[in-house]
């Protein structure tokens, strides 16, 4: 019997690399999307054609409505900022970040993890090319699975589950060349903080700044659907 | 202006004793509760009698439906176990166990925190007369406060968190005879795992039990309504 892994699939570029790396590793991948208010619900769809392209053997839908919390631009009525350049996305921390949002979506992964009997967990987030949340960083990552290991049952009585994010240390454009050596159809994912009914991309946001320079400097065409 | 804290209040003797001693210390409370589709949902109305109660600046209500992932007495259609012994509570981690609570919990009441401002989060575990859980240990607190200063732009940029488990150290007869002390009417209070539909206790769970022998220990009559 396989290996089994959760996977946090967002419906963006990254979570469906993260998913892609984890079924080549031979995991049984169980795929988990969270609703949680964002205004950028096509990215939602994308997560369901993302776990049905890449074979994984579920997908849940956790909805948690996070805008009763408030305090972003990806859940509020703030303005998405757009038209930034790397430098500037580099710079802090934007308002589209979510309070705690990586945290609460990976205690669920845990949880989810310790039913299923998943050994692991995999996350799409990296350090480079990334748009300055302290909830992307190695740092965290480590210290959450620690964090976790000393919180459940699977950690204190079995082997305890791995917090795995193969792309940490990618570029974008060396995440995307990845995907697409795995198999990965860029058009099924959703990047756009701020896309309109039909799902196309502005162009203009944080995210799709930094997806269409990877597409650039991978040297492979953007399938993203602007408007 | 008084300084805040976020106080996770299940609407059990613990966590109102928890908000007690926050009040106590002069910070402005938000009592945060979770419906996650625990079957011992009085609690949720115990919740919002305790917060009206103890002054509660606030009161937020989650829901987030943990039932999905199954996999506890809680949420499931297993037995609550009844009429064990304190030793028997004490062996193991029991089928009331739900995976990863305490860590979606508090990652749920760190970002509330980020958002309301608030500067500490007051949380009702305790390491004494527990009932197994390995998410109420001291040293799952002690990580998980790390790891969130790691996650959030509060921990980056300000002062961070701090989660304060004020009770962790006290038997729950010292529990008891602080609440009084403070003011708490734990009469307002809920902790049975399966209550009738009136909300009546069966006095026979693992809760039941502890909370029973807790009133005892103290020489406090107790106000629990049992069926």
């Amino acid at each position: 019997m396989p290996e089994r892994a959760v996977v946090l699939l967002s419906g963006g570029l990254d979570s469906a690399a993260a998913l892609a790396i984890a079924r080549d590793r031979g995991l049984e991948c169980h795929a988990l999307s969270l609703d949680y208010g964002q205004r950028h619900r096509t990215e939602l769809a994308a997560a369901r054609r993302v776990a049905a392209a890449l074979g994984a053997a579920s997908h849940t839908l956790v909805p948690l409505d996070l805008r009763m919390f408030g305090g972003s631009a990806l859940t509020d009525d703030i303005d998405v900022p757009k038209h930034r350049s790397g430098d500037e996305i580099a710079d802090g921390i934007p308002v589209t970040y979510v309070p705690a949002r990586n945290l609460v979506f990976l205690s669920l992964a845990v949880g989810h993890a310790e039913v299923v009997g998943a050994r692991s967990i995999y996350l799409g987030v990296n350090a480079i090319d990334y748009s300055g949340y302290p909830d992307c960083r190695p740092e965290f990552v480590r210290s959450f699975e620690a964090t976790a290991n000393l919180a459940t049952k699977a950690g204190v009585e079995g082997a305890g589950v791995s917090i795995i994010a193969p792309l940490m240390d990618l570029t974008k454009a060396e995440i995307i060349r990845q995907g697409v050596g795995l198999g990965v159809d860029f058009a099924l994912t959703s990047s756009c903080y701020d896309p309109d009914e039909d799902g196309r991309a502005c162009g203009a946001c944080d995210s799709c700044v930094l997806r269409r320079q990877g597409f650039e400097a991978a040297g492979v065409p953007d399938p993203t659907r602007y408007r």
